[in-house]
């Protein structure tokens, strides 16, 4: 399983390339949200201790990738400013059937909530 | 919770367009593969019961949807010749979090390979 991470400070773009062996493509896209926790916000400022993020989330890929089989990961995540509406994460992983697919990303964005130095240092009103 | 189905000969060209509401875009796409059953294949040809398989898309959708609330819902399915490394479907469901949108993309696979009269009428060799 090829596994492609990135914590980017501009916004993401991720191309889909696929190649013919892969019958799945999941996407997920986590966006900033007007509304957080009950106040009005115009952007999150997203932190990270950016090695050892990166070298966590590779590490977590590989464990699921074990237990989901899949053909390939890509992973990117903004830090700094994100403004309501923009991604603050993409993941898109590709295999030859969906289950795999599903699962791994699925189980992916709960480990990374819980396992990765990331973190919404503060909120910005609107 | 807004669906949108449309069952088409054309490539599927399905644009994400994001309200400041969703915080999670979980996009589905299954593509064909050159391996179908040990063959290798240029193509599947699909085929459906048009009128009934949207009405069964949408009763689905809606099911589906009272259990895990989202936002919208939007479902392309291709007929007729789709060549290996087209998308034959795609699904892109929108939620304020995620687990919803994950929990309904996956579950509507399952039910549309059961539930849904759209079937590969034949393979063609590469």
């Amino acid at each position: 399983m090829t596994v492609d991470i990135l914590l980017q400070r501009e916004p993401i773009v991720l191309k889909t390339d696929v190649p013919p062996e892969a019958g799945a493509v999941v996407r997920f896209e986590g966006r900033v949200r007007a509304d957080e926790q009950g106040r009005t916000i115009r952007a999150l400022v997203y932190e990270a201790y950016q090695p050892m993020a990166e070298r966590q989330i590779e590490k977590i890929l590989r464990e699921l990738g074990a237990k989901h089989p899949c053909l390939s990961v890509r992973v990117r995540h903004r830090l700094g400013e994100v403004p309501v509406g923009d991604a603050a994460i993409v993941i898109e992983t590709l295999a030859s059937h969906r289950s795999e697919a599903f699962a791994l990303t699925a189980a992916f964005m709960d480990r990374l909530k819980q396992d990765v130095p990331i973190w919404k240092m503060k909120a910005l009103d609107a």
